[in-house]
């Protein structure tokens, strides 16, 4: 694909600065753009390497233009421009409908129009896939699971029976949707009797879901991932989880069962959240904290200690386990003084 | 499944409270439960719910029972009572004994009675299937692994050879059994000299694994996951680990290689334990501790700091860096004071 | 296979103490070791061993072997020597070289000589198979992916299109080379627009990649793992990570999008490291870290609380909220107590 800068323009919705027929053929960062590249600008941290690019071409905003003596093009959101660029010199190349002969298709399974089925993938009586689903070699589809409209499902993802995708949603490799939520009663023998898990997982429309990530079935009812959520690689959702419109989840996060994620919350990578709390709307927590109780007020988060020269730390750290004491004696302390003061006083 | 209220008592060995005629043909959640339902009490946290809950039967504590004017079952243990009567109402569907033309099965793999193996399974040479066992679509089994009686695979679980699987254990997808420890020598030029890890895997019977768990196989001996045990999603087992009787991990927990941990432990969510430690029998560790020393002796250990304001959170992480200064100026200022005092005193 | 004593000494360049003509059939720990079997200690925590195993020979260094009347192989690195002898004692054992009926090879894709492709194998167009690369079972490897000569990938492997595998690479079951970096704009309506993932995975020679771990393809241009590295079990590496040769990491760890890691780092288990950062060659950070800051010089970095006893926990964790407040009170006292010294001293 190649594009000029004015055509870029007007695709984007944007305003072209210097030479408006620039011929641009590929995309690449400020520190790697070579001549016939479009590049961009959004974190000011990087802007000194305006200075030394080749790209032909740097998507900015504004204010930063106004500096720039290069070709730009200048965006209310420059981070938002250079997304949409790049899926236009990279459009949507949707493998032609086919199944392949080595799919094994339950006769009671139920396929639209336009479906790609790849090598090996197995799918199971009373499915019901949508048009233009896409499923990747390898692939488990459980019984009376759906998969809505253009959905796709990379190569190896499981899915146990009952499952509902939505329309548009992507899931990665090595998914594990709907398996078994961890429920388990003591007996007084000391042994654990399972509870069966009866319940599915229900993933709403233009989800993405990453790679090795396993969202577990409910107990009774559904595990809940709503529209527009994100979900990085190796996220564990419990059973009975709910996540709400537009939440972000990068990696290795953990979800204990049945807490309750409001919309648009951005939970950081690693963060972990204990079971049967609620989160509420527009909640950020940063990455690696530790959540034991219910977040109910929109706003920042966080907890953990950041690492530290190791001996350093292991000095700090020894005294961790000496802070209450050291918070009683200096309550002591303070006291005393104040007892001091008022017999000096006398 | 349809059950009378009477009928259920029977088969719980409970005690039925109100119209014993009451005809149940779901489980529910007290919040969802609808007219037909039955539902339960187990946390006193949901008492309320009691109130207007639409469940023709709850199952209730003696103690709760009284002053609930509804159809109730009295039981010892509500929630365990609970989860026999999930099963009542769906009992086992165990599929037919099956064999997929596309499962590819070694001339040399031994298989009992009335398994299931389902399409694309791949059984190596040397294994031993025994009966009853169920193997899901697109799962591997390697070289000399055996698979006791009545044991179920989801799809998609990988063995290594030699690994030992135990009877009535049930492993989810994405597993990884018998993997290699990692094991490296560090050399003169700072390269990494791998340790071949000649040793396997063995699980017990009615143990659990949860959605890509790994295990790793042993360098040289087994690694050991005893009878009983149930592990959640994305754990982590290193090499020589052993793990007792009866004890539970939930997900995303750790172990470092050749640490051994007890019976009866419950492990909280996130853990991560280092290597070559000792945990006692009936050890409790809280969600997301961090445990680098051995416990050797029951009871509950936690770690880590829970989630506040990010503002309050940046001001006390801070400070944390200089705590062990701020122990040695709260001594100095006791001993300060002190000798004053004394000097006062005079 | 067996060995006498002398003949290990020989292939292990070492010197043997005792009966030269002992034979040995099988390395095993000091512990398990019976008649026969070859054994080491290295960490001196196990010396104690010494005085029961059953070992026929031990692999010691010159000063422990001193005060050992048994045989032994006296090494100058007896952890090493130990895993050159597990070496002699289990030859690799390469499988013939051959293509099972049942994968799935595009006409397009070519494999070099002495590869060994496993049943239900998936390969795409494009890809390059060098000469003695073996795939396991139900792997994976999307279109115009290379992999180069003798490089083994276990079975249920997924690599994503335009990956680059190095030689002598092991890759373990589960792992997800090359699935989308976790890339969104959050855009006006509060809903997130992708950013199409449009780099790769580069992946060098002579490394070990653990079980159900996944590298992410780089937004723009490569996700870099350099010659040697040595990764765990379910690690996440997200876009645009490069991590420098020799660096190891065990389980659990994570490294956000961005972040540049140094050669010959050891990372410890359940790491997170955020994205965007620099960490130098030959640093050490101690497991469960958590790393929020570029660590520019070499050394030992540490973070985390380690666990103690629940309920003197959660006096010192409910303490570390007011930690800010200690250190003001403290200083506070401090001036106090020294203005009042100033004054008495009038």
């Amino acid at each position: 694909m190649e594009f000029t800068l004015s055509r870029l323009a007007e695709l984007t919705q944007t305003e072209p600065k210097g030479d408006k027929q620039t011929m641009l053929r590929n995309v690449a960062t400020l520190k790697d753009a070579m001549a016939g590249d479009i590049s961009f600008v959004s974190n000011p941290k990087y802007k000194r390497q305006l200075e030394t690019t080749k790209a032909s071409v740097v998507i900015l905003s504004a204010q930063l233009a106004e500096n720039y003596d290069g070709n730009a093009l200048i965006a209310k959101d420059p981070y938002l421009t250079f997304a949409k660029v790049v899926r236009l010199f990279n459009p949507p190349k949707k493998p032609a409908a086919s199944i392949h002969p080595s799919a094994v298709i339950d006769k009671l399974a139920v396929l639209g129009k336009s479906v790609n089925i790849a090598a090996n993938v197995v799918i199971e009586k009373g499915v019901n896939i949508k048009d233009g689903v896409q499923i990747g070699a390898g692939s488990y589809i459980g019984e009376n699971s759906n998969i809505d409209q253009d959905t796709l499902l990379y190569a190896n993802v499981t899915l146990y029976s009952d499952s509902q995708v939505g329309k548009n949603t992507i899931i990665h490799s090595g998914v594990v949707i709907g398996a078994d939520g961890f429920g388990f009663v003591l007996q007084e023998d000391k042994s654990w009797y399972k509870i069966l898990q009866v319940g599915n997982v229900v993933i709403g429309d233009d989800v993405e879901i990453g790679a090795n990530t396993t969202i577990d079935r409910a107990a009774l009812g559904s595990t809940n991932i709503a529209n527009g959520v994100k979900i990085d690689n190796q996220v564990i959702i419990g059973h009975n989880v709910k996540i709400d419109e537009n939440t972000i989840m990068p990696g290795g996060s953990l979800v204990a069962g049945s807490t309750n994620i409001g919309k648009r919350c951005q939970i950081g990578g690693g963060v972990a959240i204990a079971g049967h709390l609620e989160i509420a709307d527009d909640v950020m927590i940063t990455g690696r904290s530790m959540v034991t109780n219910s977040l109910k007020t929109a706003g920042v988060y966080s907890s953990g200690i950041t690492t530290e020269e190791n001996t350093k730390w292991r000095r700090n750290a020894a005294r961790f386990r000496s802070l209450d004491k050291m918070a009683k004696q200096l309550n002591q302390l303070e006291k005393k003084l104040q007892d001091k003061e008022n017999t000096d006083g006398e």
